[in-house]
């Protein structure tokens, strides 16, 4: 296999995974992946039912937004991943859906509080939402706009640390270094979203956790550190 | 098979994939379909448990009543079905559900508030309530007045954009071109019931989404500027 | 097979019906039926786990509590069901079960109000709750006074028509003419139980259906007038 | 097999059994168990999936912490678990999860009320919380000082009658006689932990049911008057 086609297996395997997770119905949500090598980013096509999906589906292109193997059209949110591929350089995989409860954090505005070693344990902080997007980024370049309105959100948030985001009025992205990883955390996203909720609702005057419970949390897994798990030296980014 | 056969599959598929669907408990719920042709409906028949229903069991009528095929009694609420095939000319199916967060909305007497784009992408504004019939039309012919209560309510909305409809004290219908539309209908309209109730208990002061983003979501799939999906010419009515 | 075998096994089986609805965890909840001819109640086992259960393990009795058949010991609850027999004349089956919603209900003391067409399709009227049950009864007998608690509950209303009941700081227990359909009264207790949650939540100040949508609904599966199903002159209770 | 051996089974069967009964996500929670004789703890190796796990990889510790066999690193938590067994000398087993509802009552760092007889079957009164864990632990020796942390929670409250503790932003512990009845517990936690949710959401003004029913409901099931289930003079505990 060449890297574009195992990146498109794996892009196709992301995308089955997230459908078998239960984060999406209907033709909701969207995984793809860059190859790290060439560049290129492999997304799963618009509007196909998910377990009609195959491998050869698979739309990849470059940054610019030029298909270069697929006969379908890419998905309709192909430009905000592209975005997002431009502005967080060390990114490898990207996970779109529609899941309930972190959708539900997003159509409230608000982020999701840090409120539990489990949110710590995948998310330095809570996590955060976006503005609403302004009537002339909807008018110029939706899908692309989309893509500037959470590369704005994170100017002053490290997207090595939080890999996630919620759009308001929409729902949440997440990122990581391939499609799987960006999967995984979007499986753990709408669990902290949902136990989330359920803590808000037993105790309005919540707060998030305190700076040296995240830390040690976050960073018994991530960093050099680390002490979690049987390879206590990874890092899931190379630079960090 | 002939038209009115193919019709019955057809309805008798789009109730097996809505009882395979968890929006039915027991014989609560029904879905039926009319023939272009003919312009006759199909119905599920009354109080038959799914598990045991048969697509000879399905039940042909005439849009006033007089059953054409079938040897069971049709549903309790065909008579609802009819008025809105009546009245909505377009339509060529019908589902009726009790799913759990779309009655509670109905039973709470309060619209579905669009709060995001996953329900922008499928409906265009917030989901009508109907008033709570009248105590007059309850006694003259209930399930006939149930569908000229919902007709009073789309007034003034295009059912056409507008797809489906809370029944006050009672719970959801949902029509499309087919009975498979209205079935998917069914499942997104309670998908968006449930994620809508989480939002507006985390963001009680909530309000719909603006038009602009209303608009951009909606009209991205529906209509002559759409652009999601693999045929983005198609349209689900015809005159649309 | 004698009655008494019939009895063991379709007791057994609603036990087990019970068990794959998910209204039970563990070794909580119990299935019983009375035998018409002979008056004998058959009941599940104490404590035994559903996968291991089988129909010889079934316990029968006498009204008075005396063990006809069977070789382990009688669910603890044994004699709440022996005196809602006693008091209820007509009823054939009873089920108590642990389910979420109906008991969280049970355990607020607040009776699930009839909110709409779903709740009146099968309970006349709101599900009543008992009052705590006193520190006399406790020390005296308390299964056998929990039943007098539902009784003296059922004073001005008719267990014919309300086959529910919420033990306050405890659960459900249902009825009906044999064990499978307080099984399946069970089932649709606990989902209007679930959608009556979201409801109220939705609208604090909800109020109670009106008489007249209520009468319909229930009066058009129960009783002479009823048109709901394939045999419109059936009755659950003969002397309905 | 040794009784090591077996030892090894029983947290290998108690892990699985965790996995599924749903109450973990990813590498999420682990179960451990006490060798009686030797005093020797199995417990579930650090980060390893569940559906990889195999009973060869449990590893098997002393209570100074010093690895006996495995070759694999224990599980981050593991100091947690020894400080439990060295401070409750009847426990053989300990579970520790994220599942949603307990660990959102941990995170509003409110103990789980005891509303209904369910919770009173199996835990006697309301589950405790712990205080937030202070910096100076954090930084000393986190997962040892966690274990502190509930030890002295339970300084005024007897740990073979409350068998469940929710640590304050973390998440749930349950212990038992053996590493089955822990998981089993962990069940129960999380049900009675979702069912109260849902009742003071209905009742924010609710009390602690009587001491009398608490009573009645915990001693019909624990110590030498129980009289539930098929072995009536059980007890868990040896002393008991």
């Amino acid at each position: 296999m060449t890297d574009i086609e195992q990146l498109k297996e794996k892009v196709y395997q992301a995308n089955m995974d997230l459908y078998e997770s239960n984060l999406v119905i209907g033709t909701f949500g969207n995984a793809s992946g860059r190859d790290e090598k060439s560049g290129l980013v492999a997304i799963k096509p618009s509007g196909v039912v998910y377990r009609e999906l195959k491998a050869v589906d698979i739309v990849v292109l470059d940054l610019k937004g030029s298909i270069v193997e697929g006969d379908l059209n890419p998905s309709s949110d192909t430009k905000t991943h592209l975005e997002l591929y431009k502005a967080f350089p060390d990114i490898g995989g990207i996970v779109h859906t529609h899941s309930t409860y972190a959708t539900a954090w997003a159509q409230a505005k608000r982020p999701v509080p840090c409120l539990g070693t489990t949110h710590a344990d995948y998310f330095y902080g809570e996590v955060p939402v976006t503005g609403v997007i302004s009537d002339s980024a909807i008018k110029k370049d939706y899908e692309l706009e989309t893509g500037s309105l959470i590369i704005d959100t994170f100017r002053s948030i490290d997207y090595r640390h939080m890999k996630a985001v919620l759009v308001a009025c929409h729902g949440p992205f997440t990122w990581g270094v391939d499609a799987a990883e960006a999967v995984s955390l979007s499986v753990t996203l709408e669990e902290i979203s949902r136990t989330g909720f359920f803590s808000v609702t037993l105790n309005p005057s919540f707060e998030n956790i305190k700076k040296s419970l995240l830390d040690k949390h976050y960073l018994r897994k991530h960093g050099p550190g680390a002490y979690y798990g049987q390879d206590v030296n990874k890092s899931t980014f190379k630079d960090e």
